[in-house]
């Protein structure tokens, strides 16, 4: 069996090169992404287990990196449980179910992934052939927080009032909203490591919306239910929240086996609150990969530099690669993880 | 002379109650503004010294808070500057300059503000007429990051690719525009407290976009150029920042007299990174005045109870008030502040 060096840094232990990958490593700034995605909706991509293992693989060729990661949307299991979705070109998802009171939580599922999305699992047994003995295959979920807001607000916000009104003012069904995502999300993350997933990434990318307070009263115990309901069976839990610096001491309470920490804060500094009992992933600004390629691997020096400070490091960036990024420079940054991420 | 409770707690001086103020107290949640901007144009507001007086006042009368702040918007040196600036309903600053080498900063102006922005200095001498003895004013200007960002940006944005890419790629053209927004924002700040402006607040609403280690290399220094430039004579300096919990040790090193941080970092958590020699200002998150009133007065309380850890508290929201609030709901905070902050 080969050993990868991702899953042994989830793990913390020894690894000859400190491994790497990116977040949305599979998207919009590779023009061979770009290619299958003109010939199909962005949902039907998701959909298609041929087409997601594809547009999943296209990173692992180009880039190198040490890890894939399954090509398929957040709202995904949202989309299961009952609540229109739809994208339409440059404005992000829209979904159709306004939350107004406990009848609209009530008419939610709790969807068997097997009956709703079996392409997921699909993907994931493709890739796990496809990769075999090449690199580890990450599944993925968003967490009830994140997904709530998503729902709640009817897609992406900027001051998320909807949701907190709701979180404030009928704090009961917020939070059977939050335990039916929560349900919800356990099924599917269990399906994905009984197809093949080697490893999970939580994303919370809106935890850093809340104040420490309200987050360990409204979002913390449903992420704990999902990480507590999950049936791990060995595979590594990364926990990612974006803008997190002031949840660390939260997040840390979670039994996860590595941090994600967005660009926000040094590594050093994050290792010295969340301490040596788990790994850390991150944290490259992703607008850092406008810099000059020769710059770029400056910038990896530092981060590694930091990152030696961690129990265990996996480099990835602070947050997802963003679609105008030149895919050489990505190339550069994972080039120099490589090269200067060498163990003695 | 009146001993205004908000301009002792600026200087650390006790006071009988924790003074409170809001951020955009004057602004679109009050009826009473709207009636007056569906009269005129928000930049005619801005520009109109009588107009711009009476919307400073009104939540003043409206919500009983202790200090009034200048009804401006940041962008207007920045239209002084001679950046073509529109507003549109509904769609954020429109900024038609772009940014693309050294000529394009050559081409603006450090412009005198007794020339170019005249009714600014002509509202603040009104409201210092009006005000006597009420509550002290307070004027305020973007600081060089921020209003560099909506220039290069051309408006607000997501993910600042666009400033980056030129802080990156073209770091002295950056900083050229940088150090020509310094030195417009110094003439700007002086103007206005030579008019009779009691405090200044610096605003760096996008500072917690950079690495601490890129603002300390990209803004910091200019900030510094702006502070360093200003002749106080002991008008109080506040400096805010959004989302720079990680920036506080930076910030700290600022020869100002008040902090104002977010909610994302509680306030006891923020004395304990930049100690007793600094007031601080905040905190409470504005989508908390969607909570029920009654439980309003608990989250003031929790604020509170925090700022007793300060130096010493002036109490906000920890960025401003949103459009949809109900100004009841604003009045409980303030009058919460009033009835919980009092001193033995």
């Amino acid at each position: 069996m080969v050993e990868y060096r991702f899953l042994k840094a989830c793990r913390r232990e020894p690894v000859d090169v400190t491994p790497v990958w990116i977040m949305r490593q599979a998207g919009r700034y590779l023009p061979e992404y770009q290619k299958i995605r003109g010939k199909t909706s962005f949902l039907d991509l998701c959909k298609t287990p041929e087409l997601a293992a594809e547009v999943t693989v296209q990173p692992i060729d180009r880039l190198g990196v040490d890890a894939a990661i399954l090509f398929s949307d957040i709202l995904v299991p949202v989309e299961a449980m009952g609540v229109p979705l739809e994208f339409h070109e440059g404005k992000g998802p829209l979904l159709g179910k306004a939350i107004r009171g406990q009848a609209d939580v009530d008419s939610l599922a709790v969807p068997d992934p097997a009956d709703t999305v079996p392409f997921v699992m699909e993907t994931i047994r493709i890739l796990r052939k496809t990769f075999e003995g090449r690199v580890p295959l990450i599944g993925f979920s968003g967490l009830p927080l994140t997904l709530a807001s998503y729902i709640v607000e009817g897609g992406t916000s900027r001051n998320f009032i909807k949701l907190k009104t709701l979180m404030y003012q009928a704090p009961e069904v917020f939070r059977s909203l939050m335990e039916k995502i929560a349900r919800t999300v356990v099924l599917y993350l269990n399906a994905q490591i009984e197809a093949g997933a080697q490893a999970i990434q939580l994303f919370d990318t809106w935890a850093g919306i809340l104040t420490p307070g309200d987050y360990e009263e409204y979002a913390l115990p449903y992420t704990r239910m999902v990480v507590e309901g999950l049936r791990r069976d060995g595979v590594p839990l990364i926990h990612f929240a974006n803008d997190c610096s002031t949840l660390l001491p939260l997040i840390r309470t979670l039994p996860v086996d590595v941090i994600a920490v967005d660009w926000r804060i040094p590594l050093d500094v994050a290792s010295g609150v969340v301490g040596q009992g788990v790994a850390i992933q991150g944290n490259m600004d992703p607008t850092m990969l406008f810099h000059p390629p020769a710059k770029i691997a400056e910038c990896v020096r530092d981060v590694l530099r930091r990152g030696e400070k961690t129990a265990s490091h996996i480099f990835n960036l602070g947050h997802g690669i963003l679609p105008p990024t030149n895919p050489d420079h990505a190339v550069a940054m994972v080039e120099a993880v490589h090269r200067y991420g060498k163990k003695a």
